[in-house]
């Protein structure tokens, strides 16, 4: 419904120029141009019973505006405050908007790592390159993310399970109403300090197994961390919240494949009842799938610690109806959602065409055991107790 | 990857409350309540051929804050300013965004009027619903867009052709990183004015038949105007206009059904070659075509101008397959586009399996006969020379 043809003009016209700019000429980003302006009334860290995720934010804040003539400009960390946009700006009428999650955590030599976030950035750079919003060199933003952490260094929280949870976001900003290509993007980091995901351990969740709304489809961005794929997974959460499931298990397609669970990617474990095999498997990364960081973890670590003559390991399509009838005959053996926050999400309950399908926990626990293996090889590596390849890089010192 | 349990347990909570504060308890939307604050410097129209679509705004802008427990606060009609928000406002991270595109027209009898704006008042609702944003009285918002047009009355262009576009948008507000139901959102209107879709009669588009990329798919949203909708389907319009199309046709499933053109619901004509018999044709609504204000008009007229003898009007489905056989029996007569900017915008060509199925138009022309036909009886309404029910709304008055 907008002004096609003038639009479109302006798109093919400027295609070829956008091409260009973005791979060469404009400014890269570059973390060592930072200017830093520091808050003149720091707060104190809140006690940790009182942080609220994604509410209590720390101090500062990074922001990064890019033009396609200049690039990007000077990255600037200042006093966290209110973004001034003109009410044309692209980000609130046509979804320009993509984000990253990803924690940093206390080690126990007071320094301050991120998880993998070289997989965090190259996933943003996917999601940015995807909506035509500028891409930049990886390192140069973590660089800067541990830059804005080092100002509020006194913010990450302490304790088992405590973090700081870390958002880098990207915005179109071209003020035009035309449909195109923006010519003007600000990227932003906010940061906020979160407790842990399950306070007492874990507690399994309920799971309404949904086909009546799809998250996502081929020939789709369901892969990409953008806003599309956000709101419209809202309404069908509250429906099945109503009828007393906490999150949508999103099936696809008339086989009914499992994608994901609300946001998180999904793993089921299975034991074949003749051969005493087990297996964890997930849904291949086929372009419906987030390409989740703890997902990715989770297979690695599966792979190179669990005994291949007990488990295989798998990537590949498996449908709800394989799982109730598995779990009629005894073979299910778990369930969870794997994502930044939670690490694990153990399930314990699927409905499916009015019945529950239940999965086994420990007794008298919240999980199975695999789950909580997963989760403790994980925090290990998180918090600094065990290593694992590059997986945990400093990025800030507490000294 | 969010703090999945936490907003979980939170929205279950909250349904029961926001279906409440949907329904009842919370103040309504209310024009008479509206609070008007003129610039001081008011502009002086621009010259016709400087304006530009989306980027010349008038003076003024409608705003209306939202917030869970109180409703709809009062209106406020100001001087066109930039919107200041939190950076952790859900519209940059999640897509709660949606808008719609309508048009004001100058009258001869000096009246300003507004084309359905019923019909895309109720679209609004409909795609404020599906992302859980409030919805709103459609009249109060029709008069509260009239009172902003009457501050701005000088600014809508006077000619064959030129409008005022205009824009509202709703956006959530609330600030926490959480993905929930948003207990705080923001109702604005701006508005543009601008020339005609085609300066010097039509100019028609070549298209790439699209079936690496999907714009929406059932259980989706692609029938509603949100955000998640528009960025995804830039990269694609770049791909197109890289071989040398301007807009994308939306192909759908193993079919390869015509859904949309670019931002467009599209039309074909065909003539049985055995019985002589027309066809005007579109895709149904099925939840994965947007419910276009003009292709609803279209099928209007058509149903109600064109002899039946001689035209069946038909929403079915139809697929790129069809057309391209049809094309070369010689039975494709005409398609265009249709949407608010361009009421009709006629197609020339379809690249298709590597050719173009080329679409006829009159000899030394840039569309068919029936896409000048429908173009001229809906203008005639506009633009106030034929009436039509109530499908032009006086608005504003100039006098």
């Amino acid at each position: 419904m907008m002004l096609q043809g003038q639009r479109l003009r302006g798109v093919a016209r400027m295609a070829p120029l956008w091409r260009r700019t973005m791979t060469t000429g404009a400014a890269p980003l570059d973390a060592s141009k930072v200017k830093i302006t520091r808050t003149k009334t720091p707060s104190k860290p809140k006690p940790n019973d009182e942080l609220v995720f994604g509410k209590t934010m720390t101090d500062h804040m990074l922001t990064v505006e890019w033009d396609r003539t200049n690039g990007w400009a000077v990255p600037e960390i200042k006093p966290y405050s209110k973004l001034s946009l003109d009410p044309a700006s692209c980000v609130f009428h046509y979804g320009f908007e993509l984000f990253e999650g990803l924690k940093a955590y206390r080690t126990p030599d007071d320094k301050i790592t991120m998880f993998r976030p070289d997989m965090n950035m190259k996933r943003m750079n996917k999601s940015a390159a995807r909506i035509c919003l500028p891409t930049f060199d990886s390192q140069e933003l973590i660089t800067l993310i541990g830059k804005l952490i080092q100002q509020d260094k006194h913010l990450v929280p302490q304790g088992t399970g405590y973090s700081l949870y870390i958002r880098p976001t990207m915005i179109g900003t071209t003020d035009s109403l035309g449909v195109s290509v923006p010519d003007k993007a600000l990227l932003f980091v906010i940061a906020s300090p979160v407790g842990p995901y399950y306070k007492t351990g874990f507690k399994a969740v309920r799971l309404e197994a949904t086909d009546y709304a799809t998250r996502a489809w081929p020939g789709g961005v369901g892969d990409k961390k953008l806003g599309a794929n956000y709101a419209p997974c809202i309404l069908p959460q509250l429906q099945a919240a109503g009828r007393g499931y906490q999150q949508n298990l999103w099936l696809f397609g008339p086989e009914k494949n499992i994608t994901e669970v609300g946001t998180m990617n999904v793993f089921f474990a299975f034991q074949d009842k003749n051969t005493g095999k087990k297996e964890l498997v997930t849904a291949p990364l086929d372009g419906t799938i987030l390409e989740g960081v703890t997902r990715d973890s989770i297979l690695e670590l599966a792979r190179e610690n669990l005994d291949p003559n007990e488990w295989e390991i798998n990537e590949r399509y498996y449908s709800i109806n394989e799982v109730a009838e598995r779990a009629a005959k005894g073979e299910l053996l778990e369930a969870f959602g794997s994502g930044t926050a939670a690490v694990v999400s153990p399930i314990k309950a699927i409905g499916w065409q009015g019945k529950d399908i239940d999965v086994p926990l420990l007794p008298g626990e919240q999980s199975g055991p695999l789950t909580k293996q997963l989760a403790s090889w994980i925090a290990a590596i998180q918090y600094g107790k065990e290593k694992h390849g590059n997986w945990s890089q400093v990025v800030a010192d507490l000294k």
